[in-house]
């Protein structure tokens, strides 16, 4: 017990790469699979990570299937498929024998599809098998695409005492056991129990007086965000899965509902930042670009959109040429005041705290941005006046800052709710989206209202 | 048992909270106990936040303590505070009594100063007290503000039998027995057991043989998010918290880290989308205007900045007036093109996956930025050609926008990991920040280098 003065957090450092590929080209078996084995399989994802794909394939060869299955569920999924790419079915096979049915599907769905069926077909354990086969059918946004068939199951009829025998045979397979889920004779699920309440109990107990049945669970068609949000709500470690007649079919737990709001999260600040697909800082530049080009097109016709307008508005420009250079602050405004507006109501959709009518929010918007405007127009106000000496030129301006801030403030509220009531995902309302179409809007109503004062 | 086919998702209805409303307002004392007694404590947190104060604290004061406490730490913060205001401090020690001691802790930090030390010497179990005592001593964003000192702890030299008979005692007070503790004489963490080892291990056995030396650990002192990486890495459901001695001061569960993941997460949003402070759709005007002014002030400052670059270059107003039209496009690129890239840098860093030089990272983002720009450069250099018939002002236009879309680029990449460096929160530097200060920079250099090329 040496090692417990080590701190948990691991530091990848060159040396240890380095160790690690010179291990790897003397081809000193025994002293990797000694040097590896200290450190945690996450651990030495990160270690993968950074060697060559030939090194890293050595690494999966030489360890047993046992570690490096769960090795290869930590890796980038671009890195696993190219690890995976360069071993036979078989290999796979024997990895996918060694994780979790939820893993084991999650491995396999990732695959080629002509190399899916060879796999499955050499998985030795047929009850692994047919889970995986059964998993694998659920669409992967759904319950049943994130659950695992690993549970432990109780009748109600058992005693406390039986229950126990039994779940030293169940538990095995398990990694770990949140609840005991409690079934009656067609495997409905009808209560649960935690193994606290079990080791609490005295032995003759019968699982049917001690089982709670306030248990919670969720459809096998329930979308992950819905069973994410239930589970937060709810301060769940884990949800039962259960079909339309409410057999229990599986469970999800916390661990992988972290992964599903991590993605969640992250998706919408990438679309909120003008950034489609799921992209990482190391991926290759022409994934980022594919995930980055869409949205400065579409900034682009958006700034041709605003060249067209200014250029509408040219005659005006000899008498009035301090319109011109104020139209970047008003695109600017108007796009800031897009986003805020439009990421408050997205957020609040995603935590599910979004209530009362939409009129009601558009209102409180528009008295929000006119606040916001006044005090801002304010400013703009006498700093025009005070250096250009033109009263009406600074009222144009300021009036118009203050009604393109509160139209912007209006798209950024209602484009988003109208997505979310269309069943569209309204975080890709935010960003460029926002920014762009409140540059053309701002820009125009800008200069319509300064031709209204001044009489362009 | 026959609720078990209700779906677990709660719905809140206008029915149910205006049935709560006449049992309150007719003194049905036994009808809304028996009405509320059917919903899950974060269900009645919904309900209360939609009613009045008066009528929200009606039904506190109405329900036993063990399910108003669980129903408080539910509540929106502002509407606790509000309800707290309303009970007395003795009323307030009661609900804290129920509360497991890193809730506890929490509720007691939001009452007003001169109200805790009386709610604290209110608390009649005096091991709860003094715990809540250690736990507020904690910084709120380290290890120790987040940890709670219910747990379960076996000594090393204990047996199977002899542990389990303890456990039923320890037991009684954890809610959620993740792991139990194996300690020494001195009480420092030398290992773990889960309960499922336990029963499957012969009664007989002693601790020290059957317990797990490769605990994971925190100490007291570390920051929650580092915890919460940790948590997430490892896939791990609860983390002993040691002190500098290794002796065993707490736990932390993974319900908690959830909320460390969504509230950076939300907190990271919000400074892109430019809204400081930790603000909701549902909050007042006033505090929305707070979150949000600042950062529309500073757009404010950089479109005056703009404002005076292209007074600047007035004269060659005149000549190249289609100059001064594409300032709005010049821009809204630069700004797109810096939330883009810094996004995605503040993103890496979060996750821990920024690796290699700052170096190699800037010329990535530079190749990447100038593969954008030369494909965008190349339409708004034919719509400007074909449209305007001038080869070189076209010219001018695009060349400048590839550039200004390379120091975006740059700007974007280089401001978060140089804040990261100096130990500042990268997320300020997107949103506004990011997009003001491209918006001048952008501004500048386009009229610097179609100066050069045109000869203004």
């Amino acid at each position: 017990m040496e090692d417990i003065q080590e701190n948990i957090q691991f530091q990848l450092t060159d040396e240890l790469i380095e160790k690690v590929e010179i291990l790897i080209e003397d081809q000193k078996d025994n002293d990797l699979n000694t040097l590896l084995k200290e450190y945690h399989h996450a651990d030495i994802a990160e270690i993968l990570d950074d060697l060559d794909l030939d090194d890293a394939v050595y690494v999966i060869k030489l360890l047993d299937s046992e570690t490096t299955s769960e090795i290869l569920m930590e890796l980038d999924e671009d890195i696993r498929e190219k690890i995976l790419g360069n071993l036979s079915t078989k290999e796979i096979a024997e990895e996918v024998e060694e994780l979790d049915t939820d893993d084991a599907a999650d491995m396999i769905a990732e695959l080629p599809e002509e190399r899916q069926a060879d796999v499955i077909s050499q998985i030795e354990d047929e009850e692994h098998r047919e889970e995986i086969q059964e998993l694998l059918a659920y669409d992967e946004d759904t319950a049943g695409g994130l659950m695992a068939k690993e549970l432990v199951k109780v009748y109600e009829t058992w005693t406390v005492a039986g229950c126990l025998r039994r779940i030293r045979g169940q538990a095995k397979d398990v990694t770990r056991v949140h609840s005991v889920y409690v079934v009656d004779k067609q495997d409905k699920l009808i209560g649960r129990l935690s193994l606290k309440d079990l080791i609490t109990s005295k032995s003759d107990q019968k699982i049917a007086d001690i089982a709670k049945d306030n248990v919670d669970w969720v459809n096998v068609h329930d979308d992950v965000e819905d069973v994410a949000r239930v589970m937060a709500k709810y301060d769940l470690e884990a949800i039962p899965v259960v079909d339309n007649n409410q057999v229990l079919l599986g469970r999800i737990t916390i661990d992988d509902i972290i992964d599903v709001i991590r993605e969640e999260a992250d998706k919408d600040y990438q679309l909120a930042a003008g950034i489609s697909q799921d992209v990482e800082a190391d991926d290759s530049i022409l994934q980022l670009t594919r995930a980055r080009l869409p949205w400065l097109f579409l900034g682009l016709i958006g700034g041709v959109g605003a060249f067209l307008i200014m250029e509408g508005f040219h005659d005006a420009f000899e008498k009035y040429a301090v319109l011109f250079f104020f139209t970047p602050l008003i695109a600017a405004m108007a796009g800031n005041v897009g986003v805020q507006s439009s990421a408050i109501i997205v957020q609040g959709l995603a935590n599910d705290d979004i209530k009362g009518s939409v009129n009601n929010r558009l209102i409180k918007e528009m008295l929000l941005a006119a606040l916001n405007g006044t005090i801002l127009a304010l400013f703009l106000f006498l700093f025009v006046w005070v250096t250009k000496g033109d009263f009406y030129t600074a009222l144009a301006i300021s009036v118009s800052l203050i009604a393109v801030i509160i139209v912007a403030g209006l798209i950024g509220t209602f484009v988003p709710l109208f997505l979310n009531k269309r069943g569209i995902d309204p975080a890709i309302a935010t960003g460029p989206f926002i920014t762009t179409s409140n540059d053309i809007f701002g820009i125009l109503i800008y200069f319509w209202i300064a031709k209204l004062i001044l009489g362009i």
